[in-house]
């Protein structure tokens, strides 16, 4: 018979910030499926079970494996961090689904278990900066053309919303924070709109600033960080930044 | 000495898919705050604990009693149904906050714990329909004017992102989904755009759907739905939503 596949959000890593859906789900399967730094993450809790990894890169390759253990009889928990279906793996894999399909294997054999992505769990840190209609977009244009990131970024600005950044440096890619920032500008936000940044999540060494959008367009952000746009009417209290959901205060 | 208010995002409401330090915040609090539905949720795991209860629309009243606990001594855990700080409480806590900030009381008091939000746990059932760039809209206009709603709508189209719509509904709104969709249509979206829909996300009762977005728009929810919107390269297969990554597979 074959086995279930669980894909799992793993939030930022923390047993603490995971649902107990996504613990359990690990613990009663045979097998934990994931890229290497994450699987580093969970690997204490589980030292009997048996691991798959790929790096970086080779997540079609990570895909194949659970439909392949699935269908011999394992169950899987292929872990994401995050949320598994915002930048996740449950994409792919019902893309991918078709082509395994049989009488006795299908949808039923996937489950997709969502955890707290960076933008729920980067907001709790900073305050409260998506507190009201929100767009997250990511800066990576290894599998998004840079022309439709420019054009969400813009779209972003003009329905005011706060925004949430995924992604917005790499080594090959140190300016694109900066290229951003210069894209929302010039789309007509306010140089002092309230931003703020969140390094390492709910990982050791996680720290965050609030500054001005002018601000941010000066400053280098790394691969570990999600970086947070409030709308027109968020601001900074504190050290926290608010996007107000409109209640009235007496 | 003051106490601490946990802000808790609760996720859809079932124990198993709320995190661990949003169950051991609420373990660990003297009272638990919320709205009453929210309550009955969790109160069967607390059956020893103060509750402090507010009907729908005294949201700011329930944040005052937060502050009067916490000032009083008392630890308190302010829960949230879905995420803290998405259209959560969050936002209305920093911005009361300066009013009761003392030497002895302030932002050090407050802690937001992030939670699965119907965004996330919604597209987990309907597969994937938010796994690229997406925006999180309320069709609420209690606080919030209709035309800055119609305004990201459309801007949500022009920059093609994936949508989860929330609030699609309600007594006096029961025709604002047909609308939304009416202005979707007009700002470009096509009329075979992959859209889904679930009810009682995580509850009793759940249950999904998909459709197109022309039939989306002639047919009723309810105030317990979450609505979906792919974006242009969405797509149905089997009886999920599938918005691509962008992987090539081979």
């Amino acid at each position: 018979m074959a086995g279930q596949i669980y894909i799992i959000g793993m939030g930022p890593g923390f047993k603490s910030m995971m649902t107990e859906a996504a613990f359990s789900a690990m613990e009663k399967s045979d097998v934990i499926v994931g890229y290497t730094v994450y699987i580093d993450l969970v690997k204490e809790h589980f030292p009997e079970k048996e691991f798959f990894t790929t790096p970086m890169k080779k997540e079609i390759e990570r895909c194949r494996a659970c439909f392949d253990y699935a269908i011999s009889g394992k169950d899987v928990a292929f872990i994401c961090s995050g949320d598994a279906g915002v930048y996740g793996m449950a994409a792919p894999m019902f893309e991918l689904l078709p082509e395994y399909t049989t009488d006795n294997f299908g949808e039923e054999n996937i489950t997709v278990i969502p955890g707290v992505t960076a933008a729920i769990s980067g907001a709790a840190v900073l305050g409260a900066p998506i507190n009201h209609d929100f767009c997250v977009i990511s800066l990576s244009d290894l599998l998004t053309p840079w022309d439709r990131i420019e054009k969400r970024l813009q779209a972003a600005i003009m329905g005011d919303f706060a925004i949430a950044i995924y992604n917005p440096s790499s080594h090959k890619r140190h300016d694109y924070l900066k290229k951003a920032c210069s894209i929302m500008l010039a789309a007509g936000a306010d140089k002092n709109r309230a931003c703020g940044y969140v390094e390492n999540i709910g990982r050791e060494g996680q720290s965050y600033n609030t500054c001005t959008l002018k601000e941010l367009m000066d400053t280098e952000v790394n691969m570990f960080t999600t970086v947070f746009i409030g709308n027109s009417n968020s601001k900074i209290i504190g050290d926290k930044i608010v996007t107000p959901r409109g209640y009235k205060y007496e």
